[in-house]
C-alpha cells in the first residue's frame, strides 16, 4: 500500500524559487572578476537565471544537452547553473586548473554543447577552441564593455544575451533522477571520469548539509563559499545558502589572504569553507597584519587533512570553530563531519581535540564501513584500518560514459580508494590513499599520519612521504621535504622530530629536500608525479649493500 | 537524460539503523507506565525492533496491514514503530483522549489488525472490543508481571512476545512511497480523517526538521518530546532524534509540571517540544518550587498559539530560547518555524519578539501561500489576510479511504483551513481558523488575536471569542472567560483591558463569563462545543431591541 502524500519531485530550480519568494531581498555579494565588488539579490538572480534559460533554448540547448562553465564563484556562474539544470540541462563544471589538454578531453568526452567561461579564461579557451569540436558557442560571463575583441561570431556575451530575454520560463516538471551536473574528479591515474549527479541527490545533499550536526547554515548566516563552484559543487553551498536563505558572498577570483579577509569584513561573513591552502593563506595575512577576524564564527575545512596547528591558531587565536569534514566528488561532495557528539564533548580537552582533527561522523544519508581485501567489515575500534566505502542517495554509482561499468562492491557500496580507521565514537579518520599506503613487512604505514607530523616542524613547507622499494620489508617511507625560504635542515633534524611521535618502525628510512613539491589540480600533493621525480632513488640502506 | 546516482530509497527503518550503527551506546531514557524509570539504547531498541517485527509477523500481519497503537511516548512504543513501519505495515496512531466511539470508529475505519496498547488504556480497549471487529489480538506494552488480569487468549504481553523471538530480520527494500503511517485529524466537522504517511515523506520531513532554522537537534542534543507520539507524530521527534543520534527522554504517562522538571534536570535534558498547556504546567511548577532549568536550552512550542507571558517567561525568566512553530497532522506536521533571519535580528527588541510569536516561516520543502477566495496569491505585507495553503513531499494529498476525493487546489496546494498573514520577512501569523473568522460588516475579525490578548488579563484562566449572529453587522464577537481559582471580575474589566489594544470595531459586543471552557482532545479550545452552547445567546444590543 502506498502513501497519500503529495508527489513533489525533488528538483534543485525549486531551491532558487524557495530563495526567491522567502528571502528574495536577500543579498549575493560578488568580487567580480571585472574587479569592482557587485550586489544582486536571490530575486534578481532568480529573475536573471530564467532570462538565462531561455538564451539557452534560443542556442538551442534542449534537456540533456551538457553545458560548462569555466568559472569562479560568483552571481553570474550561479545564476547560469540553475538556468542549465532549471531547464533539465546538465552543468558541466570545469576545473580551470586543469592542463589545457585534460579541460579538452573533458570537453569532448562529456560533448558539452557551450562553454560559459569568466573573462580569465576565455583566451585560453578560445586559443584551443578547435580541439573542441563539441562546443557550438562560448559564452563570456560579461557585459560588452569587458568582451574580449573578437570578430568570432561563436563567442558572445553574458549581459547581452540576457538583456534579451524575458524572464519568465517552466523550470523543472520533470523526473527528479534528471541529471542536473556533471563533474570529473581529477583522478591520479588514467583519464578524469565524470560523476553525473542527479537533480535528487543534489537536493538530498542540500538537504543533509543544512542540519545543525552539518554545516548548519541559516537565515541568520552570512556564508562564503571559497572552495569552487567547480570543486564537487563548492560542496554543495551553491545550493545550500539559498536553501537556507543565508546572504551569499562571492570571492570570485581573488583568494588571497587580503582579499578574503576583506570580504570577511566588510560582509560580516558568519560561515565559510575552503580547503587548507587557502585558511593557511588567510591566517598569514592574519599574523602579518595584526587583523581580527569580527564576524567570523565557524569554518568548514576539507579536501585534505588540516594541520593542527592551523586548526589551533583559528580555534584559539581568533575563536572561530573549525569542522574538519570529508567527501570527495563521488559523494556529492560532504560524506562526513567531525562535528563533536555529546560522548567526544565529555572528553578531555587533547581528546575532544583528538576527535576534531579526524575527518568525522556519517549524517543519516550516508551509510559508510571499513572493510578488508574480502569486503567484510572491519570494527569500530580507531586502530583497525581498512578500505572506506560509502553508500547513499548522493554517492556515485557509475561514471559518465561508462554506466555499464559498475563501481559498487557486492553490498552497493562504492571504494573510495581511501583507508581508514573509524573510532568508537563513530568518527572516521583517512590513515591514507590505497594507492599511497606503504606496506612495510606484512603492516600498513600511513604516509598522511608521518606527512601531518612533519608538517608541524618549525622549518617544513610542505611534507610528502611515499613508499619505495626494499629488499628484505618490499617498501619503506622516506619523507620529502620543501623548507620554507630561508630555512635550513638536516635529515637528522626531521628523524628527531618524529622520532617518539610514531611507532618506530613508522620512521622513514631516509629525508629528501626538494626546492618543490608538485602539486595537483586540487592543491593535493601529485604523488605520482612525486613518485617518478624519485624513480631513481635508492635507500641509503640498500645502497650501502650495493 | 537520468543521473548516475545511487539507487537508495528513503525508507525510515534506515533511521534506526543509523542510530544503532553511529549511535548504539547513546540512550533511550523513559518514566515507564509502570512507574520507574528506564534505561535502554538505540542498539537494543534496534534489536528489540527487529524481534517485534518478526512477532508482528508471526502473528499474521504482513505489508500493508496497519497495526493501531495506543501509548504514550515510551522506548517500547518507539521500537515498535519502526517494527511496524520496519516491515512496510502501516503504524497507526491513535489518540487517547479521543472519546471511546471516536476510536472504535476509527480502529474500524482503518480496519486495524492489532492494537498495541499501554497499561493505562488496556482497559478501556478490552471493555469497548466488541466494537472493533477487525482487531484480532490487542498487544500489551508490558511484562508479564504487569499483565492485566485476563485469560482472553487474545490479549497478549510486549515482553512475552519478543522474547521469543530472533533479532534479525530484513525490513525495507521497498517502494520510498509505500504507506508507513497513519494519524487521522480530530476534524472538529464530521468524521475524523485519516492521513497516510509514506516512508518518503516521514524521511524527507526528517532531514527537514534536523536542518538548524528548525528543530536543529543534533549528537549533542538531549531531547525530551513531550508532544505525543500520537500528536502528529511527536512533531517528528521519534525520527528526528535516532537520526541526529540525540539522548531520547521519554516522558511516559506522567506530564505534569513537578513529573516534567525532574526529567530535564536528572537526564540533562536540552532541547524540548510541547503545547503551551504543558508548558504552562511546568512554569507554574517552577515558580511555585522556585526551581531552576540548568540545562534545557530550546523548546519548540506548537499546536496553538504561545501566550506572549509564557515565552517571556522562559525567555527572560529561565534563559530558554522559545521557537514558535506550526502544523498540522496534514503536514506531518512542521510546516513553518518562527527561526529568526538576519534580518529579523536588526528589528528592535519589540520587533524581534513580534516576529517570534509569528507561526513562522516556510522551509525549503513547504511551498506557502495565503490566497484569496478564487484562490489568487495574496501580498506578503504582514496586513492581506487570506487562506493559507501549503504543498510539498510532506502534505497529505487524499485522506485514506477517500483517495478519490482530491483535497487540493488547481494549483496542488492544500487548503489548511486557517486564515493567515505573511509579512515582508516571511513570516506567517494565523489570524483565525477559516470557520472561527467573524465576519462583521464585511470584513474579518481574528478570534484568536482578541483571545491572545485576553488571555494576557491577570485574571484569565481561559479564553475563548465566537462569532454571533448580528441582525446590522452579520456577526459580531464574543468574548467567554474562564476566571482563574478565586477570582472575581465584570465585563468592563475585560473591556477595559482590551480597550486601545485592538482596533475599536474588534471589541467584542459582550463578555460572558464561563466556570469552564470545553477542549478538544488536542487540547485546543473545542468552539463547536461552545458554539453549541451559546446557541441561545443573544446579543445586548439585540435584545435590548427585541
Amino acid at each position: 500500500m502506498l502513501g497519500l502524500m503529495q508527489d513533489w519531485p525533488l528538483t534543485v530550480d525549486k531551491i532558487l524559487d524557495h530563495a526567491k519568494n522567502w528571502h528574495g531581498d536577500t543579498e549575493i555579494v560578488t568580487r567580480s572578476v571585472e574587479g569592482p565588488i557587485v550586489r544582486t539579490t536571490y530575486a534578481e538572480a532568480h529573475s536573471r537565471a530564467k532570462r538565462m534559460s531561455n538564451a539557452l533554448q534560443a542556442l538551442g540547448v534542449t534537456p540533456g544537452d551538457r553545458v560548462a562553465t569555466l568559472a569562479w564563484n560568483t552571481a553570474r556562474h550561479l545564476e547560469a547553473w540553475y538556468a542549465i539544470m532549471g531547464m533539465g540541462a546538465v552543468c558541466h563544471t570545469l576545473n580551470p586548473r586543469l592542463h589545457p589538454e585534460q579541460l579538452c578531453y573533458i570537453i569532448g568526452h562529456a560533448a558539452d554543447k557551450l562553454v560559459l567561461t569568466d573573462l580569465t579564461f576565455a583566451s585560453l579557451l578560445l586559443a584551443h577552441r578547435d580541439k573542441m569540436p563539441s562546443v557550438e558557442r562560448f559564452i563570456v560571463f560579461t557585459d560588452e564593455a569587458h568582451m574580449p575583441a573578437a570578430g568570432d561570431p561563436r563567442v558572445l556575451c553574458y549581459e547581452t544575451l540576457i538583456g534579451e530575454q524575458p524572464d519568465r520560463f517552466a523550470w523543472g516538471g520533470f523526473d527528479e533522477n534528471t541529471a542536473a551536473g556533471l563533474c570529473y574528479t581529477s583522478g591520479t591515474t588514467g583519464n578524469p571520469k565524470g560523476v553525473l549527479y542527479s537533480h535528487r541527490s543534489n537536493f538530498l545533499h542540500t538537504l543533509t548539509t543544512l542540519s545543525g550536526d552539518l554545516l548548519g547554515i541559516g537565515a541568520r548566516d552570512v556564508v562564503l563559499p571559497i572552495v569552487p563552484m567547480f570543486h564537487a559543487n563548492a560542496w554543495g553551498v551553491s545550493f545550500s545558502a539559498p536553501a537556507a536563505g543565508a546572504k551569499l558572498v562571492m570571492p570570485g577570483a581573488k583568494l588571497d589572504g587580503a582579499s578574503v579577509h576583506e570580504l570577511l569584513e566588510t560582509e560580516g561573513v558568519t560561515f565559510s569553507a575552503a580547503v587548507p591552502t587557502v585558511w593557511q593563506m588567510l591566517l598569514q595575512h592574519l599574523r602579518q597584519s595584526g587583523e581580527r577576524l569580527a564576524t567570523l564564527k565557524r569554518v568548514v575545512i576539507g579536501g585534505s587533512a588540516a594541520p593542527e596547528a592551523l586548526v589551533r591558531a583559528f580555534q584559539d587565536d581568533y575563536g572561530v570553530e573549525v569542522i574538519h569534514a570529508w567527501g570527495m566528488t563521488e559523494t556529492s561532495p560532504l560524506g562526513a563531519e567531525a562535528m563533536p557528539t555529546a560522548k567526544t564533548l565529555a572528553l578531555d580537552p587533547q581528546g575532544q581535540f583528538r576527535e576534531r582533527m579526524k575527518q568525522g561522523r556519517a549524517p543519516l544519508t550516508v551509510e559508510m564501513r571499513i572493510t578488508d581485501e574480502a569486503a567484510r567489515p572491519l570494527p569500530h575500534d580507531g586502530k583497525t584500518s581498512g578500505h572506506l566505502k560509502v553508500k547513499g542517495p548522493f554517492v556515485a554509482r557509475a561514471y559518465y560514459g561508462a554506466e555499464d561499468q559498475g563501481i559498487l562492491d557486492g553490498d552497493g557500496f562504492f571504494d573510495t580508494g581511501d583507508v581508514a580507521t573509524i573510532d568508537a565514537f563513530g568518527f572516521m579518520q583517512i590513515t591514507d590513499r590505497a594507492k599511497d599506503v606503504i606496506k612495510s613487512g606484512g603492516e600498513w604505514i600511513s604516509s598522511i599520519e608521518i606527512e601531518n607530523l612533519a608538517m608541524c616542524h618549525p622549518k617544513a613547507e610542505l611534507a610528502a612521504v611515499i613508499g619505495v622499494r626494499h629488499p628484505k620489508w618490499d617498501e619503506r617511507p622516506i619523507l620529502l621535504v620543501k623548507l620554507k625560504a630561508a630555512e635550513t635542515a638536516t635529515r637528522q633534524d626531521f628523524l628527531d622530530f618524529l622520532e617518539g611521535r610514531i611507532a618506530r618502525w613508522w620512521l622513514p628510512d631516509d629525508v629528501v629536500f626538494l626546492s618543490d613539491i608538485p602539486l595537483g589540480p586540487t592543491g593535493k600533493v601529485d604523488k605520482k608525479v612525486l613518485r617518478e621525480r624519485m624513480k631513481d632513488y635508492v635507500l641509503p640502506s640498500t645502497a650501502s649493500k650495493g
